[in-house]
């Protein structure tokens, strides 16, 4: 077919040839190529587990397309993600019905790409924010010691009684089979009114390092993160980031199931992951609980790409 | 029906054990139970006085639910409002064509409730910015001597012979008729290209504080509130705060019927509410001009409920 | 709080005495009143069980407000269902994260509610078609032997296997399960381009009357329902009508996940459930399948309405 | 200037030299041109007379850019009304707060008008359907005993005790006044489960015609209106056309604030005011009952701009 | 990737193993693979070139999606798709800002394919009305004399002065080009107050035969195609279908950028194509002039595929 | 028509006699009047030139409309342009299918104007930002040596190869041309992830200043602009100002085709446009790339209206 004039692919889109797009360095990951050794994304279109209503299933489609429009090129330290090679390993198929097995899905399919490729830095694509449990399950099962970073407006200990395994629960469910342990849980935007006194006790006796959106506004976040990577860089082999992007507040990320006033900028969430993507032991990070049936012109999954974007964009500089 | 299996009247949420919704400790209220003797939600459900097309009469329902979603618990100061009562008066019944006549009941059913409890904190949801007048109106007659904290990008001194008592009347209503005195009204957050000089020298020879989005960019809200309140501490018996949500930035509160940019940030609007609060003299609130027919998934609702549990929250904690 | 002056319970619509809406004769069932012994509506809000995404969980919820909106009068045949009691019993409360559980919670709630109900006539308003499985299951067990009158624009009768119990297997499930004979199933309305030669197969197998789009445009609708009824009056004990809105047109039923081309008309589904309640033998319908989150001024459920309110009319006449 | 080359007056659309658009023929009224001997657009632009929440005062501006936007050219029947001229009469200033004096006005102002041109032809365009009884009242003082044919889902005769002169009421006005006789008004398109046995009892007392919609149904509409005519042609001086667009079905008429299935088809209503456009005694017409707010792209507008162009181009080959 | 377990390539959608969905008939064209020789999709997004803002460039993507969606299966008269191939050519990529260009390039990537591959049956997805003048130039170029049905309610036939090859032209330039002679170009649904005398009369000294909205609603629409196939079957080696979706009413095709009422039912323009498509003289079909930025819910794509899937349901029995 | 009682123009908003709005400043422009002599609105129409899909030809009218809305006190500074006249000469007519052409127009209506009134004051409405290459052509012919201070997330400075003169090229156009020099171009609010090494570098060449969005965060705009300003004041005879309103926060600015996170925030433009107002060098302003059709309730029209009246009222100040 290419070779009729004018005729590309449907869908082609328009190239400029002195701009290089994200979805230019995107390669479909194949096996037989051998080993993933940099940044992958993987999707996990799961949010049938959410307590409310939810689109997030959508996201990892909205995600990369987003991703994809941006260009490589980061003019305010002039680096370049051109030469960089992101694969995409796809989606985690789902089950209609049983949603546990689809969560189990996401241990098994996330388990078989750590053990096949070490070098694997994820870049995980939700759904919502239960596919958490999972996906750190086997990123602790291949790291070792594991510490978790989690950007949230909820703690997401809640009771798995009330409900099973939901976007509630991804951190209790951690904590109750020791996959990590309390100490090793960093909580950053927890906001007012969108939690409870249970939980919060309830996080405060395992040990979880607990920042509200009040911490986040009176100190730089980078600080707050410093602390908190310091006191557990000894105790962890690898970090993983969970960004819940309702840690943002609703005029910026619209596009999430439980939006609310009083959260964070967008802003300090790139510093933010940028300092982490420059940490050597953090070694994933993941992108959760976007709806973008409920979206405004996939600003929240802009939002996503950016936050991707700022985390590659420092792990690319510490690999230097 | 509640001992068949699984069967809850409909539309019974998701229930958290060790969550508790505001929705569960708002309680209709009820004669027979006596006095109110704490906050009250009341709504005055009218925009037909407006004068731009206005759904704000659907703003009550919204932001009852809204509220009702978020979660009793403020973990920055660590208050949990679950053991407070949030008595639930209802709906002003309005005329269908007969504006002035809805105006006259928001009077009549507020001085009904003052008098039968004159321990009620009123929390009013607004309708348009008409009702404040029949609302302060009733306000005055039992609390004595009174002043008002209004936030408004707009003054609402407008002249009644061009269209009557409409949503940008008010004050002038409640100036004229002298319920309050210019001295006691304070106005905050006025912003450029939306009002008039002529107003604004009604309002300056009435005596009236005016503090516009400037002056609330250069110094913390707070701050200004201080020195308002200390004004009049002396010369009135109880304080009344009027929340025009307009005063908030459209990005941010884009439900309202007359959006703009350069508005104020919700964050200083929580500080603001919460200074107030703690005012032992402030004895209530209204929240108006929410058109939830044009905002985008309730965001200004959400903000209006927030809006009212800080307030609650600073009185909660005044009351100790 | 009844006694002040034009205060009412919150969101109390207008009232035209001389009108009786269908919300005034619906009343909210209460085991102490003792026997529900006509209509009665039941929720079963779940839609997690379908293949595509749905929000048909919301369905209960707007179909009881379109519901209620209308009045109670039918100047066509000078019907007044004013007189009529509509119980209402709830929805069934799901759980969050086990499908199967929630739909056994149907088959249980239901089950009860006939065990206690004998006279009950069921109105069910999903959620999406794989609630029909349970519900007729419960509505077999105690009525004896039963007949289906589906409308649908797809034969439903997808194998488990791909996907579990969803939206596309219920008649699957109930022909397996032997719930009911496939010679006691008749399906109208069903349509090009949206089923298979396969499961057409397997349902001629099985002895389904299978009446095309093509069918509903060459004949009167209530012709074919005519013969069908026929065909299964001696065999059957009772007979439930099944409405897929999806069976109507897109451009009339906007509002369902499966939309489009070619469906039936409105008035024909009109006079088909007329025709329908009319018959001594049905003994219960469900309307399924409406997405609230996508439809357009909730147009599809003022069609269900009209649906569930032609067939209480024609009930209400056979009674006479 | 418009002598610089390019530049027109902003907003001007693009022209075909050889297509005439009826946005051409209208032309501004103006007193100084003399009478007014032909069609005369006159907006009523008022819905705060409303029981539902309605923003039908949007659409004078709606129906005249949907109007302007046609051609002027009806193929089937080659009538080109490229040659007549629409006046355009503009908009009743409507009274803020004051909705008895809005619908005063536009009895003043349409009084006026009359009486300063007897040969106008009134194309009013509400409003809801509450500016009927001014207009009609006005259209009758100047023009003897007067016939009005209603097209509406509803009766429109409510008591006006329950909320005063409404959009529910016009007809009951009229009735009550004397203003028209019952016998010499007729209801076309009258639904099911939209209307109440009193309303319906009370318009037969009075001796209305009703024709329901299964009466449009069943034969067609311009039978019903050839027999509806000649009963009423001695007794008439002249007949006003009251076009409710509820009266259409909610899929071809989706901007009506009380939509609902099992309408009239677009395309029987042209016929219909064909028909009456064709009869010497028919001499004004007005659109009610848009709102702009809610329906999806002016697709009710554009409905409602043919209703008027086919009744026009009656009109110009009955006066050939 | 696909030998991990539970990974699929990003989108990959739920596959039911009895249902064949026509999204898995269609196969990317590959030149290696040697000639096409039946149905082949290609892609004309262009819209730059339209009268009034369109967003019709985004239709061959919204049309593919919808018709990869719907089964291969007709159960109306059991025929089964699929077992057939659909090539898909992709799309003519279009110049940023040389519309003409762009139009160029349809004509020539048209040509090349006609020429490589002379069994081609091209279904065409625009883009707006304007591709046709070179796509049908291209088909009579390699086909001999040709005759062309339109479905529309528009001529087509504007003068290019006004504002060049536009939507409004293609009809102009075939004719003026002596692409096609008059007699053998058929004009289906032509609706009132949307065209002009002189285009009518333009068109008529052509020859061409005008059918309108009123000979489709009087007659069956497959009368008046067996009428004009026959007049020109003697006069033409090929004939070539133009379907602008806007023929149909606004209720059924929304997403049209000239909407209106009073159009062709979506059900007549089926059995229209299902004629066409049994001719063995016609030999391609166009869909254009859907903008799915203003459609609801890809309801006129999903109309366009119905057409399509008709269409070549025909060819294929005729091809038996 | 206006001395009937309460008849006016179709469309008269409400007036409140104490308060002046901006559309009662603004007034058609007519060449009799004689020289325009101060601030002139001028739309230019133009987004067939852009590379995505753009409505940004529908600016100049809801700019206008946000413009004629606002009222002309600025409380702030006390100043009210209630006496300036802001004239309207109207829109350049574009070409419906030669965009070069349309380019072509925008500067030959410009240099008239500029020609003939050597005063004016331009503000220019886009409009995408292709415009600004004839624009500024325009203006660089009628003022000498020009500068420009670009705001914009993009540098814009395309090659013209891959796609023509789009709304990417603009100032590569002037750059190429000679119109400016390098040194004399000032882009401030570049941002991350929008833009490429290779276009960084040519930009850098030619001795562009780049401010990227860091720099706006890190230090006040104004300090950055006074520092361009004096770099060039030498060098230039007049400085234009283009706001390409995606410089603006997503979140702030939702209505431009290229959205994303990261921006200005809106009140810092204000400054900015204040700032450059007030330099006497300062002799003209555009706003560009704003799409009405994706904007929520035409909020970005609404925020460019204001950097026009900040503009304005800077000017009026510099002019006092
Ligand atoms: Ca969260
Ligand atoms: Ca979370
Ligand atoms: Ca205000
Ligand atoms: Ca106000
Ligand atoms: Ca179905
Ligand atoms: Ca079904
Ligand atoms: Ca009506
Ligand atoms: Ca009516
Ligand atoms: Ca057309
Ligand atoms: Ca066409
Ligand atoms: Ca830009
Ligand atoms: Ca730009």
């Amino acid at each position: 077919m290419t070779d009729y004039p004018f005729l590309k692919k449907a869908g082609t889109p328009f190239k400029d040839t002195e701009i290089t797009k994200v979805a230019e360095i995107i390669k479909e990951a194949d096996r037989d190529n051998g080993e993933i050794t940099g940044a992958g994304l993987i999707g996990a279109p799961l949010s049938k587990s959410s307590i409310s209503h939810s689109g997030a299933s959508f996201a990892p489609g909205t995600i990369r397309k987003a991703l994809g429009g941006f260009s490589t090129y980061a003019i305010e330290d002039d680096t370049d993600l051109s030469r960089m090679t992101i694969s995409d390993l796809g989606d985690v198929v789902m089950h209609v019905t049983d949603i546990k097995e689809s969560q189990r899905r996401v241990f098994e399919a996330f388990d078989h790409v750590y053990k096949s490729n070490p070098q694997w830095l994820p870049i995980v694509l939700g759904g919502d924010n239960s596919v958490s449990f999972p996906s750190i399950q086997a990123f602790a099962k291949h790291k070792g010691s594991v510490g978790v970073i989690q950007f949230d407006a909820h703690h997401d200990v809640r009771n798995l009684e009330d409900g099973g395994p939901t976007n509630g629960t991804p951190f209790r469910s951690l904590l109750e089979t020791e996959t990590i342990e309390g100490q090793n849980l960093v909580q950053v935007g927890i906001r007012n009114f969108s939690n409870s006194k249970a939980y919060r006790a309830y996080a405060e006796e395992k040990g979880v390092a607990i920042y509200t959106m009040k911490d986040v506004r009176d100190k730089p976040v980078t600080g707050l993160l410093a602390e908190a990577v310091e006191r557990m860089r000894e105790r962890v082999d690898a970090i993983y980031v969970s960004v819940d992007m309702d840690v943002v507040d609703q005029a910026q990320a619209p596009g999430c199931p439980a939006i609310g006033p009083g959260g964070m900028d967008a802003v300090d969430l790139f510093d933010a992951v940028s300092f982490l993507g420059a940490e050597p032991k953090v070694k994933g990070i993941e992108v959760v609980e976007i709806d973008p049936t409920v979206d405004f012109r996939d600003m929240t999954s802009r939002l996503a790409a950016h936050v991707i974007l700022y985390f590659l964009k420092a792990k690319m500089k510490e690999n230097k």
